[in-house]
C-alpha cells in the first residue's frame, strides 16, 4: 500500500465525496452534558434522562453519547435553564414550573393549578398548538424543548392535622410549589420553599406543618408516613405535570436531520415510559403506606372551590399583565375546556364505572 | 488518481476496516413493508403507521425504508398475522383483538371488555409484565411487537332506539368485535360482523339495529349521525385499546442493535403520536355531532353491570380452557385491579372535580 499516493492522488477523498462520504458525516462523534434539575434518589425522573440518554447512544452506534447529571453536580438543581441558555450545557431534563419566578408562562410548559391531566397535556403538545407556543416561548431563552416525561396528578401532600375547611389553611405553613402557594396565600396559608433533602427534617421538627412532593412511590421512599398521619388528594396544582427536556438552540440547529430525529424519537420513548413507571410502581407504594396507618384524605369540595376560584381569579390577573402568559395561556385554556368536555363522557364514565368494581 | 492501484494494493479497504467500517455496516440500506388492517379513511390510525415510517427514515437518513400498505392492499385486512408469520411481509400494524377467532389471548394485548384504560395498558406493556407476556405468546407467531397507538375508551356506538334495560338487548343485530359479541350474546343480542365499508348501508337499511365503530372524530366521518339518534358511551369492551406493531421474529433478529433501538423509538413516538390525535380532535368532533343533533346517552347501570358479570364469567370460563389465556390474564387482572385502587384517588378525584367545573 502507497499511503501518500493515496492521499496525493485524492483517491479515497474522492471515493468516499462520490458515495460513503454522507453516512460518515451523518455518525459524526457527538458529545452532549444534560444538567437535571432532579436528585438521583428520584429514580422516577432521573431515571427517564438516563434512559433519554441510553436510547440516543443505542440509536446512534454509541457516537452520540450525553452524559447525565443530577441536580447541583453540574449548577444549581434550579439553574438549569440559565445553563442552556449561555450553552454551558447543551441540554437539561427540568419541569417549567420551576421558573416560575422567571416567568409564569413557563408553568403552562409543565403544570398549572386546575390544568390539564397527562393525556390530555400529551394532546395538546403533540397534536394541539402546546410544543409550537411553548418553542415560541422558549426560544428567548435560547431553548428547544421535547416532551420528557410526567408523573401523573400528584398527590396533594402530608398534613399533622387535617383540613377540614378553607379556615384550617390559615398560617399553615405548607411547603409546595410556588403557584400552588400563590393560589393558597389568599386563604392565610404561608407557602414555604424547600429543597427535597430538608423536607423530612422541617416537617419533623414542625418548622412547616405540610408538605407536598410527589405521589406515593416517591413519597414512601423519603418516609414522611412516619411523621404525618394524613395523605391528601388531589395534587390539584399538578394534575398532570409535564417534564421537558430543553436543548440549547445551537447544540440542536447543529445537529444532523438524522441525529434531529434521534433525539426526537428518544425524548418521546423516556416520556411515555416514565408516566407508566408512575403509574406501575404508585399502587404497590399506595398500599404499603395504608397498610402502615397512613389515613387517606380527598380535600373537601369546599376547599377544592375555593382554590379553583382563586386560580381562577389568578389568571385573569396574569392575563392582564403579562402577554406571553396571555398567548400561551388562551390557547391552553380553550383546549382544557374541550378536553373536559370530551372526557366527561366516554372515558370519564369508563374509569368511575371501573374505579366502584370489586376486582 | 490511480484507481487500479488504490483497489489492489487495498488501500481504501484497510482504511475502512480500521475505523469506518462498521458505520457502514450499522447503515446497510433496508427495505420493509408494512401491511395495516387498518383502511387509508382511519387517517388516526392508518397516519401511526405512516409517522412510525417516516420517523425510521428520517432516522436512518433514508437507509431503513418501509412502504406502508392500507388493510387489503397487500393481503386481507385480518389475515396480518399470517402475513408477518410467514414472512411474506416484514411487518404489520394491527389490533390484537381482530384475532379473537385465532386465540382469545390475542385481545389482551389489545383490549378486552371492562379491562384497562389507555394509561393502565401503557404501565403494563412498558413498566410491568404485558410486553413481555405478550411477546412470549406472539412468539408462536413468528412476531415481536412494538406498543403502536391507542385510541382512548371509544364510544359505545350508534343505536336506532334507545337501550334503557338489558331487555331492550334482545333480539339486537349490533355490529362489534367478537369479544363484545361473547359479552352480549346472553342477553339475547345478536353480534354481527362487517367491514368498514358496508357499516353505512346495513345500518340504513335496517340489516343491522346498530353499530360501534370508534369514537366523534372517525365516526363523524361515516355519518352514522344521520342513520341513528343515539349515540351511547362508554365502549366497555375498549377502555383503552391498544394497538401493535408486529414484527417477524427473523426480520427483527436480523437487524443491528442501532435499528433494533430506531424501531423501537419510532414505535413509541407514534404510540404515543396517536392517542394526543384522538384526543386533540374528539372534542370538537363530538360538539359538532351533539350539534347537528344526535342524543348522547350512557349506557344505564344495569347494563353495564350485567355486561360487567357477563364478562367476569367468559373470563373464568376462559381460565379454565385455556392456558395460554390464564397466565396472561393472571397478571392483566392483578395488575388493572392495583391500576384501579390507585387511579380512584388523585387521578380519578382531579378528573372528576374539573369535569364538574364550567370552564
Amino acid at each position: 500500500m502507497n499511503r501518500r499516493s493515496l492521499i496525493k492522488g485524492g483517491g479515497i477523498f474522492g471515493l468516499l465525496a462520490a458515495g460513503v462520504a454522507p453516512a460518515i458525516h451523518a455518525q459524526a462523534a457527538i458529545r452532549w452534558r444534560l444538567a437535571s434539575s432532579f436528585p438521583k434518589s428520584l429514580d422516577t425522573v432521573f431515571g427517564t434522562s438516563e434512559l433519554f440518554a441510553k436510547k440516543v447512544g443505542e440509536m446512534t452506534g454509541g457516537k452520540f453519547q450525553i452524559s447525565v447529571h443530577a441536580g447541583g453536580e453540574l449548577m444549581p438543581a434550579f439553574s438549569v435553564v440559565d445553563g442552556v441558555q449561555t450553552g454551558s450545557v447543551q441540554m437539561a431534563h427540568s419541569a417549567g414550573y420551576y421558573f416560575y419566578g422567571k416567568d409564569p408562562a413557563f408553568c403552562l410548559g409543565s403544570s398549572v393549578p386546575f390544568g390539564m391531566n397527562a393525556r390530555q397535556i400529551n394532546a395538546w403538545m403533540y397534536e394541539g398548538n402546546g410544543l409550537k407556543l411553548m418553542r415560541e416561548f422558549y426560544a428567548r431563552y435560547n431553548i428547544y424543548n421535547l416532551p420528557g416525561g410526567n408523573t401523573g396528578a400528584q398527590m396533594g401532600g402530608w398534613f399533622r392535622k387535617e383540613i377540614k375547611s378553607v379556615a384550617d389553611l390559615k398560617g399553615l405553613k405548607f411547603r409546595t410549589n410556588p403557584f400552588a402557594g400563590k393560589v393558597l396565600e389568599p386563604f392565610g396559608l404561608i407557602p414555604q420553599s424547600l429543597p427535597a433533602a430538608d423536607l423530612y427534617p422541617a416537617l419533623e421538627k414542625g418548622t412547616i406543618d405540610a408538605l407536598e412532593w410527589v405521589g406515593p412511590y416517591d413519597d414512601q421512599k423519603l418516609g414522611f408516613n412516619k411523621i404525618a398521619p394524613f395523605y391528601y388528594y388531589p395534587g390539584w396544582w399538578e394534575g398532570g405535570p409535564h417534564v421537558d427536556f430543553y436543548i440549547n438552540t445551537k447544540a440542536w440547529d447543529d445537529l444532523s436531520a438524522e441525529y434531529k430525529a434521534v433525539v426526537e424519537a428518544a425524548a418521546s420513548h423516556a416520556h411515555v415510559s416514565m408516566l407508566a413507571k408512575y403509574d406501575a410502581r404508585n399502587p404497590t407504594a399506595l398500599k404499603q403506606l395504608v397498610g402502615s396507618g397512613t389515613k387517606l384524605r380527598p380535600f373537601t369540595h369546599d376547599v377544592m372551590s375555593a382554590a379553583f376560584k382563586s386560580a381562577q381569579q389568578l389568571y385573569a390577573d396574569l392575563n392582564n399583565s403579562n402577554p406571553e402568559w396571555k398567548k400561551i395561556y388562551t390557547d391552553y385554556s380553550k383546549f382544557l375546556a374541550d378536553q373536559n368536555v370530551w372526557f366527561r363522557f366516554a372515558e370519564g364514565t369508563f374509569d368511575r364505572f371501573m374505579q366502584q368494581q370489586q376486582l
